[in-house]
């Protein structure tokens, strides 16, 4: 087993983390990889390193960054007063994909949120990636709802 | 036109906030509405009230209130650093479903994304609520995703 770390994203990776997210069918036509990053991108690292209901991790094996996701933690009234855990933007890079390093990183995710108090954990991904589902579908999840969005 | 207003929640609002999460099937079976209401709910209300990035609102008519929904507005690398806007626990009193309030609460919760810089919104809903699929596709969204959840 690969000898992976987890820790939350420092300013330095997010070139790093662009690259995850632009490898991609879909990434590759949302990112921007050039070199500096926009500075939209800078912005909203900032933005998410300043809030402590956000959690952006990196994935580390000798000392390279491999993968990234998106911890949201989101406190609701519903459910008695339950939080819930979010996860977004989870990638692995192309090399490290079918090593068991993404049961991993969700495992990671997983305690994460139950250190902050979450009771449910949830994630929505496209209807088009039927690998996806059926990984999700291992970890325990449901698709039990339906993932709407709208561009504004 | 109802002449309906929105506002942000205060702790005073909780305990119809609760009774009209409940009064639905699902959540007839999740919430408890015996007052004094139960400690996380009280605590959940500080965490989003403490939170800039969360907006619990309730929409009010003639002094009482009439509806609820949450946003979370959720920074991210992602399309080039694009802010969205997540809408949870929309609840209408069962006297004011069906008049097109709805659609304002929608229309309203826009506007506050757009205000907070968000570049789309979403949300996921039970499989099982076709009339609210279609109510979505109207305000257009596209039932793009699917949605997975955990307990944990």
């Amino acid at each position: 087993m690969i000898d992976i770390q987890f820790r939350r994203a420092q300013a330095s990776d997010l070139p790093v983390i662009v690259t995850l997210l632009a490898d991609d069918p879909l990434g590759a036509r949302r990112e921007d990889t050039s070199l500096p990053l926009s500075q939209p991108y800078q912005a909203a690292f900032s933005a998410i390193d300043a809030d402590p209901n956000q959690m952006l991790a990196v994935v580390i094996d000798r000392e390279q960054v491999i993968g990234t996701l998106q911890l949201t933690f989101i406190p609701g009234i519903s459910r008695r007063g339950a939080w819930r855990g979010q996860i977004e933007a989870v990638r692995i890079a192309r090399e490290y994909r079918g090593t068991g390093i993404g049961t991993r990183m969700f495992e990671w995710a997983f305690e994460q949120c139950r250190a902050r108090g979450c009771s449910l954990v949830q994630l929505t991904t496209d209807k088009e990636r039927p690998e996806a589902h059926r990984f999700y579908e291992e970890l325990g999840f449901t698709a039990s709802h339906l993932g709407f969005k709208k561009a504004l």
